[in-house]
């Protein structure tokens, strides 16, 4: 089989929890999507090989075989295979010379993707699986900080046009386990939108701060604030939400990713992007314009990098 | 009814996930305990009295009415009756005088104490409710920072004695949730008994990191720990342990709650004193003896005082 670049290719999005697959043009244009809950976790005796022929059947049915590519979890000591981390400083081609190809046993191939390590990250060496796609597909052409929203939220350094640095913050993970499991799951109810008031609150009070109190003194205050009447049960989880996420900021400023004034990337394809963009405006960060099909942009660049190498796959 | 120190009391310690009574001497001796899980939130339709006559049945059997004295949540907004907080700085003499008497329908007499606010707090007033009593009962004749573990963690000041100030800390909220709710739930593995070597080390990377990173940057180690084979499954909950409790002390630190060489401190009666106790070690603070059962010394504190001011209770 060789490149062609006419072909439809599969990308998949295979997470923890849930299991996504793409059907892209080769610029990138998504012409179906298949969505089901079969999450890395859920998947019985390894047989991932099952659920992926089963997920794109109909897609196979249509088109034959196509190529599939995965970057994330999947590839993870959890998934299907485990993926080495590229090092950083790394680039696009970084990533390709470290892809995998397994053939598939009714034919076809699937494409694993490498995650990326720095080194240099105290006090262990930090990870990431799947936001390496995303930081390409917004491009490493020009010198930026970039923070990736999520359970395990990225803030990324983008210079010499490589991925030079990052560093993990658990903002996602802290949000979703204190607003489903906390003190506040017996009083705060999830607003039917957001409250950007009561966010806006909670990001002051962080952001203000001049006592440099930490996460575990601020979140009382989404107690305190319905105690002493200044919250409203309807207010409390997006008045929690600004304050971790701006904590999250205040982390990220003192680790040095941003200085007061700077230009900043946000790069995500949910509800998020939105969440820190506008705690980025309250910090008095300008923000780059991110394509919100950032991760299918850079597996395709990847991919086509890999296939130029490994041309057989 | 007038006071007679020879009598027993039955002293409550009702939360909300639990509700335990002892009887105790005036000396402040526990003769008899009655545990059980009849906590705040699983009380049915309000009828806290018929729970609390069904546990104590076979005390009135034995020895007829015995005053009742009830400090903590269940003097709270979602308890039998909603308590006021008596403000900072405060003594046991400005508790008693806030105490409620609520004669109960079978002869009786049960006394609520009321909570603390410390309403020079940021950005709302601190409260708290049942940490009083066990600081009255721990002294507060000496200048000192106490600290008390727990859901809520509290930092007072003792100074002219009184309760001077105090702030709450979520760690005990933080670790609970994270270690049973979140990524590493899925992978660490309580130990049997504490490893102080992994709780150590988490205390370390928070003490000594010069970066003044913060907990959502903390965190991660615990998964990159585990990635790069420094920490193995079972000593992922001591590590977080460590790293949280930690970080309460470097958050307590900024807030000027301590400073280098400091004494405090550390009342309780739990593991928890324990855990406590190594961690300000770990940051060079002595630590001031205190009494295991100050709870107890506390409420009878204050309930002599206030059987003075309402001796007809």
């Amino acid at each position: 089989m060789t490149l062609d670049v006419t072909r439809l290719r599969i990308i998949l999005d295979w997470g923890t929890t849930s299991f996504r697959a793409l059907l892209v043009t080769p610029d990138g244009t998504v012409r179906d999507r298949i969505e089901t809950e079969e999450g890395i976790q859920s998947v019985r005796e390894g047989d991932f090989l099952g659920v992926l022929q089963r997920a794109i059947a109909p897609w196979r049915a249509a088109y034959g075989f196509l190529p599939v590519y995965a970057a994330g979890m999947i590839g993870s000591r959890n998934g299907w295979i485990e993926m080495p981390y590229v090092p950083t400083p790394a680039d696009s081609r970084d990533l390709a010379a470290q892809v995998k190809n397994l053939p598939l046993p009714d034919g076809g191939t699937i494409t694993f993707l490498p995650g990326l390590t720095d080194r240099s990250a105290h006090p262990f060496p930090d990870v990431m699986r799947g936001e390496e796609t995303q930081l390409v597909g917004f491009g490493l052409d020009k010198d930026i900080t970039v923070v990736l929203p999520g359970t395990h939220a990225k803030w990324a350094r983008i210079a010499g046009r490589r991925i030079a640095a990052f560093q993990t913050l658990v903002t996602g993970e802290i949000f979703s386990t204190l607003s489903r499991h906390s003190f506040l799951s017996k009083v705060a109810r999830r607003p039917a939108t957001s409250n950007w008031d009561a966010f806006l609150k909670g990001v002051a009070l962080v952001r203000d701060d001049k006592r440099t109190a930490g996460l575990l003194t601020h979140l009382f205050a989404v107690r305190t604030g319905w105690l002493s009447g200044a919250l409203v049960p309807e207010q409390m989880t997006d008045y929690l939400s600004g304050l971790v996420v701006a904590s999250e900021f205040r982390e990220a400023k003192a680790l040095g990713w941003f200085t007061d004034g700077d230009r900043i990337a946000v790069v995500g394809d949910d509800d998020l992007v939105e969440v820190y963009e506008r705690v980025a405006g309250a910090f008095g960060l300008s923000l780059e314009p991110a394509p919100e099909d950032a991760a299918v942009r850079g597996c395709l660049a990847v991919a086509r990098i890999a296939e130029d190498i490994h041309p057989a796959a």
